[in-house]
């Protein structure tokens, strides 16, 4: 099997590394990588991700049965309008971009009749989106989401979802629209909270003394506001009807157990975080 | 030394193991546990946590040097109104409850003359809050905080700031009025969130997809909400100013976010999480 990956950051490297460890069963595995810049191959070569490498998009899909699209989100789309040339039938691709609606839209029209796509989402991250913390068990115990829709290839998805299964995910099925909703609640709205969090507490007179303080609740409830900027902005932007939607929905969460706080009722309030450990607690046994 | 612990569970059975695998300096040390039920006493010794006990508050605090109160919230006051007639001059007595304001003031008032009273505020906690889970290593690298006030003794401070220390902790002083707006912005406010963050997933149509999707950033961003929801409730309850303050605090910097997200502003997107990126990276290095 013949695996080509664009975009070699934290996702592709680890996806890399993780295929390699636990290959797909039937033919040797050859991963071919396809970074921005030509000085990656190297050092994905010398991590064991890849096993050769170009800049050549063109030249590195061709004879892939499968490619994994992982550059930035804002790239997903042009880089599958400009490989699609190149695709012959029967091959899939994928892609790791944490909002689906719009790319597996327009990535459904841009690729040639035949050709398989599936989008995808892996629910694994760091705290940098850089190659060298490329992790074989990046995936290990985490979803992956895939998306299905009329178009959708059963064999590719089965396909897709093989390989997630073979680097340790879970795969979960949604459509797009569910996924972008589901993502804003669980990833993009947490992202917004600990953001906003973080930001009253630096807005606040005594911001000095509650730094000193803080604790290892705060340290968890934050901890992706420490993540790359760069990438919270694209999700913030790809996903935005969904994100605003979750956090209309929060505020109004916000609020009732505010006024219950106001209220000083201690059976409501009692009720509401009883409530919510009893959701939270089966998730993470 | 004699040290007395009003409160056998999470928190007081950790000071008696913390302690003793630390003693402070000079003679012989001797923890006498003070727990509500009796049959609490056979599961401290055993666990080592403590030499002695008694359920008789008044016995068990005569000739202590030091009282640690680490009943629930609501208790700590009664219990040294109780103890008062018994507490001798020179006594040190501390408390380890989440919220100051009031405590100190009533407690000041409560101790007689000459017994030395010091507020004190370990951030340290498990998901239960029962003796069983008791550890020497909780407040290891953990804040405990201290309040000063007009009435403070500088030695009783100096005191249980050591025994702190022994325990592994970094004390920060600071007055109850402060620590009360400090532990509202970093424990009380993340609760609060992350409650309301569990009950609108728990709300939505989609909650079972989003909960079989849910990943590290979740996870991490609500584990407090599976907390004990007794000891959240008085949290809001005995802290209800505050955390009412910083909620509204919160809301204004939601707001601002959600505003910049409906704009698709990304320069200014990018500006809000890098001030929260590099507020926090600092905290926790």
């Amino acid at each position: 099997m013949r695996i080509a990956i664009i975009g070699l950051g934290l996702i592709g490297g680890s996806i890399g590394l993780a295929l390699k460890q636990n290959p797909p069963a039937g033919g040797k595995l050859k991963i071919i990588g396809i970074p921005r810049r030509e000085e990656t191959i190297g050092l994905a070569k010398q991590l064991g991700a890849i096993d050769e490498g170009t800049t050549d998009h063109v030249k590195g899909v061709a004879d892939a049965d499968l490619v994994f699209i992982c550059t930035p989100i804002h790239l997903i789309v042009p880089v599958i309008q400009q490989i699609a040339p190149s695709l012959k039938k029967g091959m899939i691709v994928t892609d790791v971009g944490s909002s689906k609606q719009e790319i597996v839209k327009q990535a459904e029209r841009a690729v040639p009749r035949g050709v398989l796509y599936i989008g995808g989402h892996p629910m694994a991250g760091k705290e940098t989106s850089k190659l060298e913390a490329a992790d074989p068990a990046l995936f290990q115990g985490k979803t992956w989401l895939l998306t299905r829709t009329a178009r959708s290839s059963i064999t590719a998805l089965e396909k897709v979802g093989q390989l997630a299964g073979l680097m340790g995910a879970r795969v979960v099925e949604m459509d797009p629209r569910t996924h972008d909703l589901v993502v804003a609640a669980i990833s993009h709205l947490p992202l917004a909270l600990a953001v906003a969090l973080v930001n009253t507490v630096a807005a606040d007179p005594q911001h000095q003394l509650m730094g000193q303080s803080a604790s290892s609740g705060f340290r968890d409830t934050t901890r992706v506001a420490s993540g790359d900027p760069i990438l919270g902005v694209d999700l913030f932007q790809t996903n935005q009807k969904p994100v605003l939607k979750m956090i209309r929905s929060f505020k109004q969460a916000l609020n009732e157990l505010e006024a219950l706080i106001k209220e000083g009722n201690g059976e409501k309030l009692k009720a509401a975080l009883e409530k919510a450990k009893q959701f939270r607690d089966p998730l993470y046994q």
